[in-house]
């Protein structure tokens, strides 16, 4: 790991963090092409190496992005990858070396995960948008400003597993707007159950093959497989607490019906919550502009000014129109009310941004700066 | 009133009905687009009058149906308007003469409403989608199969009004599929609480503008002003009881949140129920699949042959596929499941079939039926 | 083949045509389902027999339509299947027996088109969809209408090839609008020069994968791999003339430009003609509203009234309201213009409908009205 | 007009420009929303005042973006408006003083243009996206990089009509990509013929009301009124040359059809072009790339780095993916080929930044760097 001090340092506002390589593996899906978005410019880690199938391994960047089928480039970011990062050579994620880079960042699926990311972090840090560890008991799921107190667990992986890196997942994209705002609602009024319906965008079901126009077009569909159970529990274990070597989760409830409407980007969740104490609006408020200020202030490259944005327009948020506030960093949320049921909101996160790549970068970028990655 | 027995009669199943001319007030608009599509071909009722605002009368319906910008004919029914129907001339609602026909069927404005309807519920039946009376204690607002034992409330309504005919609401087009589903859920297991997110389609916003595609594509609108109240309140008052001269409202809890999806037709709602008893589903399945069979069986033209339809795949139901399901009168339920929190599902129903004009036809026809109009 | 007279006649206004059973082959595709659609209730033609690929045999059809990774049924005709229809178990494509029915349609990918029709066609006549012998030159390009004159080459197929049966594939669904609106003009006025811009609808592009969702929301796709070059061919071939053994072309000149819009069916083509002769606009009118009407008149169960229609409105043809004209298979034809560079309008044509299965269903019908099936 | 230079003074390169007070008329509709977006942290021109209708008029620029029926913000750009815009208020763009500002740019429709702009173009010079005055002998349609030498008519547009200022229009949306791509064409070649297929994107409708969704989901619109004829005459306008007092139209036949597609922003034309000259693609290619080279390399704040960019991937150009090419200003050109028409190419090009707001603020740009504003 490159840690010498001199010219390879980066700053950022007043950070100086040494610059580190980095590796993207699942480089060509959507969450993966998010990876190359954050990180192709960034002021601390270097793309050193992408991988993905053994489809791609072998060509450049730029040729695996191609539809087998149609032959179309397919990128899905607003921003353009670079022409460096299109020229790199694809490895094959099943063999690429641990060597090759200082970091990696993994958005492979999960079946994938089990037999990639063990290999890795055997050595090096992985920071993984798979669910394939979120279940293991010594394994954190990582979610900036929410509970990275968990990453403790880090040790605790370590020495059970006899690995020199780690894995740290962050949550599905569907949990992470919903407990970005649940902790500051835990914290200050205690939280005992919540109803969650959600609309979230196309990305989610990634670029191979994806959602099928023809299935959604003029349409909602009325279901995902598995995402509610994830949801739940992943929601429970993120907002627990670390209890010697492991999580014990938070007992809140939580029921999710989750839906997918024909929206490029952006989850959209409507939320009621039962609260333990009773609140007033404009307590939920404060309670929700002051979260994650610490995090937010410590210039942190991928890091939003806030956390979470209040809107009182009741037309807002809207996916199209909120899902990059923040640099997609932001959860926006909206027509907060309290009626007979409890708190009610309306919130929208960016589920490839926040809700996965840039996500992971950020939790890196807390650890580098804190001088433990 | 057309009442001679003979060549006038129709018939449909056993049933033989004298035929009747009814008009469609506010003609012009979606709502009134599907009253036309709904009389255009009935055995019962014969449109011999249509009617709409100032700036369409005088014009033939065809004409009036052109946007007054860019010069297109704007109709939204999958079903054409007849040549005949094209050819009507369009007379002006505010003005429009009582005996001109025998049931009037009003799809305006609620401001118009407040206007048009009192003048021609003085001498005939109204049955209106609009709002304006909803909230009166003397005015039932009738679902068909659920709630029709409220329109003994006409006799009260004649007499404190001094009127020969009466006003008729139906509900909210989101309210429409909610009470359908939890009416047999009040009946067999109690309610207490409800917890409910729509995706709405555009239609229910109206023509004139109605949804802008720019607000709209790649995107979810998360507020539609005053109908989360809407449904609430009116839930309440259909799943309520005659009680002397007025309704007692159903005491149950129903918190909304209504967002508009990008959906041509077709309200889409996730349920969270509270019921009173325990339940195991295959009751609620029961419950659900053998309500409204009376209403069903009678051989009314508009009626589907089920008013609850259950989909065990959890990909169902979606609007583009299951709107029309029963010609738009069947409200289509899936994911029925249960949970800490209640018993929870997906509906779709046709939000201006069912949930307006087609439904609104319905109540007529069962009074037709019961002779009573 | 069938050809007792009796109990087995079927009749369609006065035709009386002894009764067949047929065969789908590929019928879980998008086009395949069209197949099931037009001859679930099929006055003259009865379902025997439904095969796909390997990876459905075995199963059911209702079974075999469920998408393999989500487990939702995919199904994207308005009409549903019938659950006689659902039931049929899957034979494997690549195995039929020829015996199982009277007459194949078959709508397979054109690698496949290659094996499997030959075999069929060695027995029994097989309709195609694909593209696979639209080239050869004792195979006509058979079009309703339009050169059934051209069906005179399948007895050239079966004694060059040794065939009892024969091959007759449909032209590609984007070519059918286009040589339906020429046929007539190449009559009256003489064609010479073609240029045509496609807006096509998602279902033309199948069911596995088809167009992700994520790649045409909010955009337009201007390519479609192999498309133009085959409009191009494929009119000069229909528009041709039987001469000895084979056809031989139209010298027409047609340049293409295809493209994929975010419409669920039915293709749109703006088209500009350079006429030999010069016409008027009530000329061209004529021809067209006239031309057809021999195949209209004749009784057959899937031919519409009319093959062309013909809108004064210039907001019209569009395909969600023009698509199912005619039961699908009416060209719709609108802004009729004469400029300096000739004759232009825009039409919509159904391309699973009249461009797919329902036109191979038709070529059918009039071969077994004239006794020749 | 300000000319002090000192402090006032920016600077974009080398170019040192006096800073200018400027007024946005129309600033609520979309292409003023553009021109706001253009101009809120342009480093010569400061936003001095905006103006629209007397419904607008008195209130802050914030509220009057709002929906007067829904309430919701309506806005429609990526770009967000500063907090200092929003905050500005809304003058009678019908009242508004022509001292108020250095330069105007206003967006209004072309009636309300014929009463505005005369009376600020008596003091101020004014840059519209009207089509009001671009029929007028003395008025130039300015294209950046392709007709900026018609500028010379402003002289005599001052001499005839009596104003210190001038009105200079651009020309419409849809002519603008058509006429970047011509006009090297037609210098390297020579230009017969153009035959265009234009799918428009929906922010070239407007906001108020706009296209409705109900009327362009899952479909396209085959008319535009009034769109062709402009396209025809403003190409051959504005490829024509200065002839004394006027300008001598270029002789091109440009037939074009043009409609409306369910895309949110971007133009995507499909282009067939008849030369004088028999080309090959490399030197079209050739020429195309060199384009506007002259005025990309002068340092303006609005220009891009290239006039037109040219795609080898047939899938592009594709409006969502590169309607923002070079801020919005490039025009994105793919499908380069000849066939025995001619040559053929598919164009997207923005068509309320290029093709209207910000295309005018470049043209406002090359006349202050040039120092004639």
């Amino acid at each position: 790991m490159v840690t010498t001090i001199g010219p390879h340092m980066s700053s950022n506002a007043s950070l100086r963090v040494p610059r580190r390589r980095v590796a993207v593996i699942g480089a060509t899906g959507v969450a993966g092409q998010q990876f190359i978005t954050a990180l192709q410019n960034h002021p601390w880690f270097e793309i050193a190496a992408v991988a993905a199938s053994t489809r791609s391994a072998g060509r450049s960047y730029g040729e695996a992005l191609r539809d087998s089928g149609s032959g179309a480039m397919r990128w899905y970011c607003d921003e353009a990858p670079s022409p460096a990062v299109l020229a790199l050579p694809v490895e094959n994620a099943a063999a690429i070396d641990p060597e090759s880079a200082d970091i990696f960042f993994a958005a492979v699926e999960s079946d994938a995960a089990r037999e990639i990311e063990p290999r890795l972090a055997a050595h090096r840090p992985v920071f993984s948008t798979a669910s394939a560890f979120r279940g293991e008991t010594d394994v954190p799921i990582a979610v900036p400003g929410v509970n990275l107190d968990h990453l403790a667990l880090i040790d605790v992986q370590r020495r059970r597993r006899g690995w020199k890196g780690f894995v740290v997942p962050l949550p599905n994209c569907t949990t992470m707007g919903l407990v970005v705002t649940l902790r500051p609602l835990a914290d200050a009024f205690g939280l005992r159950r919540v109803i969650m319906t959600s609309m979230q965008g196309l990305s989610g079901a990634g670029r191979s093959p994806g959602v099928a126009a023809l299935d959604v077009l003029d349409n909602i569909i009325p279901f995902i497989a598995g995402e509610e159970e994830k949801v739940a529990w992943e929601t429970g274990k993120i907002l627990g607490q670390v209890a010697g070597d492991t999580i014990a989760h938070h007992p809140v409830v939580v029921s999710a019906t989750c839906t997918r409407a024909n929206v490029r980007e952006g989850h959209t969740e409507t939320v009621t919550v039962e609260l333990e104490q009773s609140v007033d609006l404009a307590a939920v408020r404060d309670a929700m502009v002051a979260f994650g200020g610490e995090l937010c202030g410590r210039g942190l490259p991928s890091a939003p000014e806030h956390l979470i944005e209040i809107h009182d327009d009741p037309y807002r948020p809207q996916p199209r129109l909120d899902r990059e506030a923040g640099g997609g960093m932001t959860t926006s949320v909206g027509r907060l009310r309290l009626d007979a049921v409890g708190l009610r909101y309306v919130l929208v996160s960016h589920n490839t941004k926040m809700g996965a790549a840039k996500g992971a970068v950020l939790v890196a970028e807390t650890m580098a700066a804190d001088g433990v990655l």
